[in-house]
């Protein structure tokens, strides 16, 4: 048993707040030491007893070297669910070091929805070796499920599920699940279908035992459920997930048959991802590469940052437009970053609230106008409050109140404009149909670099004397 | 019931890819039209029906008055769960209107961990006169939940779940669940335990159905099952349940006994919120404050723009060392933003990696001076691919092929220091027990501007010739 909340005492100093209960360093270590020294049968003694979560974190930490030590020396036992668990740049190289027959053995023992996803993630070129390696029922429900939109239910879900006829009573179905051998892993609920096994209605286990044995299942099932077609977007299926507390539900094709279900497991990592997504995307990294090789993080990295350089490039326009302004007070050039960073920074808050309020669905059409009233009003005030102290500071730095003025009318005009444009941006490339995680914060930043730049240093060149 | 993936013909065109499956905009509009013309009837037939899930949308989507208005329209027939599910801000002006009594009355209807929530989020001064209009039993579970730290398992649990022990059959148990009256509405799994109420192993209800009703639970019982301490961190049971799949999970007190069990659902807001505070808090913003007071959310961002202020100031401290350069090559104060600017995305990028590789464990003291040497050079390659484009941009707008050597060595050196910055920084800040999604971007900015000022115009003072 894994007990958690009382393992401070096993922390040693090293260990962070919230360190990983499963994994300690002290554990890492002694099976790096014993890897390094070729003690190959004390690593598989310290390593299989790991459970596969923790194992994938383990191939995770280790530099791709005794990675590969590893995943060699696990090769007879290896647990395919570990796969699923893995970054995305360490499962090619795991899956490389397996070689296609050891992968195909290791997706044969995985619930249909995590070899599907395993395969999925495999390069093009590398499918068909190891498609041709499985047993011909799995090649043919993994067929099926790549055949689907990525990012769909039908992607997501589980063959496996226990569907039922409405007329049985609890008895019979309780005696038909003792004799079935076939049955899934887990379940949480049985599906009640018509003769075109269409759901009608599902019954929650802890429904079903609840009940006598003579009841029939249509009276005692629950017809309020979802149902998720194969090409519904994960999503949305988690938003509903959230919504409804789910724990289960089932998924029909275009015909309304029952041809999967979803369950809450995969739900958490569509949620995890999602949120992890638009995280990194506002940051201009496509994805966690921590794992990945330095020339592809290096390729995937400089477009962003090609992007950005071409903005900043306009922001030096716009300062390249006041050349003279500059050479004849060069306390601007000085000030000037201050009042492009504030507008920056202000931004970006209210960016954003607005991209994860959109994710969730909190910023709508039906309150966007008054939510764009309002960040404008926060920037107007915030600016007020900001521009006191900027123009303090200015005003004593270089003791010239002309100076002080303009500076502080500079940073109220950049920090309304910052909110204004911190909402609408988003809402705007939203629209557009383009992911407003992405794209939003290039925009935002070249427009509060030139708005900045050209509020101070026009305002300067009209209103103050050298 | 709900379909989900075939509503595209539904949608208007002003809908959003992606669009929320419950509320359309056309509702909205429609109760919206009701409200304002009284039509309380109405207004009634339209939202009753809806998912409890749905109408915290709906009423999080009005203005304040129009809220009010639906919400002391509803009162008789308020749905408790609307409360869990509203934003924050919102749910206290709901609760406001409501009013004690019916906050008090529509409490009684929650599962005990969810009253707890809400009665958690209630100001102190409020929560007195609502406690003492709960019934004992309720008010004493909250009084008791209210004691653990905030963020333990102990605030998530339900109270409400089935103990057995070990020594029943799966006959008893059976005919114990159609007896018994007083069962958590819904559970996955039953709790065996000793005779001083630990527990020892569970039964998960589709194991249970399939065995014969003469076997024992000791039999069939899964011992390997997690035991969370009543004061264990939210976020470490997070990680427990998405590593090991789980769908809940018992929770024990300070001398083992089993008091509670989390469930998934609880366990996917905790996801959700983390993974939200971590993107929200690199921005310098506490919380989505989408429908926040306006002076309110300019009290919660002011004094981070405030800290910005300062870091701002000290970027143009160090500008300011290299006045006289400036003042006789304007062309530097011209691209000097360029390098700061570079600086501070290829530092965010790395930074916000960290961040989220932190949160998921992925960057740990095992791994962290490999990932440090990573972004080093992957901060040194980006700043040579960039370092070639700038300094021609220097070199074709200006003339001058120094400018554009100096601009291109400051550059490479900001690149570096940001890739390193970016990883160490939050490391630091992780080791201090400081939450790096907090503080880290600050620090990024200060270090970024500053190198990169002092490293393009320093450069420039030594061997560009005016």
């Amino acid at each position: 048993m894994i007990s958690l909340g009382e393992r401070e005492s096993l922390h040693n100093e090293a260990a962070q707040p919230g360190d990983s209960f499963g994994l300690l360093p002290d554990i890492i270590d002694e099976i790096r030491t014993a890897l390094d020294e070729g003690q190959t049968e004390k690593v598989r003694e310290l390593v299989l007893p790991l459970h596969y979560a923790d194992q994938a974190d383990l191939i995770e930490n280790l530099p791709p070297d005794e990675r590969r030590a590893l995943v060699t020396l696990l090769k007879p036992e290896f647990n395919a669910e570990i796969l699923h668990e893995l970054n995305d740049y360490v499962r090619d190289e795991v899956i490389a070091t397996l070689g296609y027959q050891d992968l195909a053995s290791a997706l044969v023992e995985l619930d249909s929805d995590d070899a599907l996803y395993v395969v999925a993630q495999l390069d093009e070129a590398e499918r068909a070796p190891v498609m041709e390696r499985l047993p011909a029922d799995l090649r043919a429900l993994i067929e099926q499920g790549l055949s689907l939109p990525e990012y769909s239910a039908g992607r997501l879900m589980q063959r496996e599920l226990v569907a039922v006829p409405a007329y049985w009573t609890v008895g019979e179905t309780i005696d038909y699940l003792r004799a079935a051998t076939r049955l899934p892993e887990d379940f949480d609920a049985l599906y009640v279908v018509d003769p075109r096994h269409r759901p009608v209605g599902q019954v929650r286990l802890s429904v079903m035992l609840r009940r006598q044995r003579v009841q029939r299942l249509r009276d005692i099932m629950d017809t309020d459920i979802p149902l998720i077609r194969t090409t519904a977007d994960q999503e949305e299926v988690a938003r509903l997930f959230r919504d409804r507390d789910l724990m289960s539900a089932p998924v029909v094709d275009a015909s309304g048959r029952l041809v999967g279900r979803v369950t809450v497991d995969d739900i958490i990592d569509v949620i995890d991802e999602e949120a992890e997504d638009d995280m990194l995307r506002l940051a201009g990294v496509a994805e966690v590469d921590l794992y990945r090789a330095i020339i592809d993080t290096v390729k995937a990295r400089v477009s962003w940052l090609g992007v950005n350089l071409i903005t900043a490039s306009l922001a030096s326009l716009v300062i390249g437009l006041f050349e003279s302004t500059l050479q004849s007070i060069v306390a601007l050039a000085i000030l000037m970053p201050i009042v492009s960073s504030i507008g920056g920074n202000a931004g970006t808050q209210a960016l954003t609230v607005a991209v994860r309020s959109l994710a969730t669905k909190e910023l709508t059409p039906a309150n966007s106008w008054r939510i764009l009233g309002k960040e404008m009003l926060v920037g107007v005030l915030n600016g007020l409050i900001l521009a006191v102290v900027v123009g303090l500071i200015a005003w004593v730095w270089f003791g010239r109140t002309d100076i002080g003025y303009v500076i502080a009318a500079a940073v109220v005009i950049n920090l309304t404009v910052a909110g204004l444009s911190g909402i609408a941006i988003p809402l705007a490339l939203q629209r557009l149909r383009v992911d407003p995680a992405v794209a939003s914060s290039v925009f935002l930043t070249a427009i509060t670099d030139m708005i900045g730049f050209f509020a101070f240093l026009g305002l300067a060149a009209v209103f103050l004397v050298p």
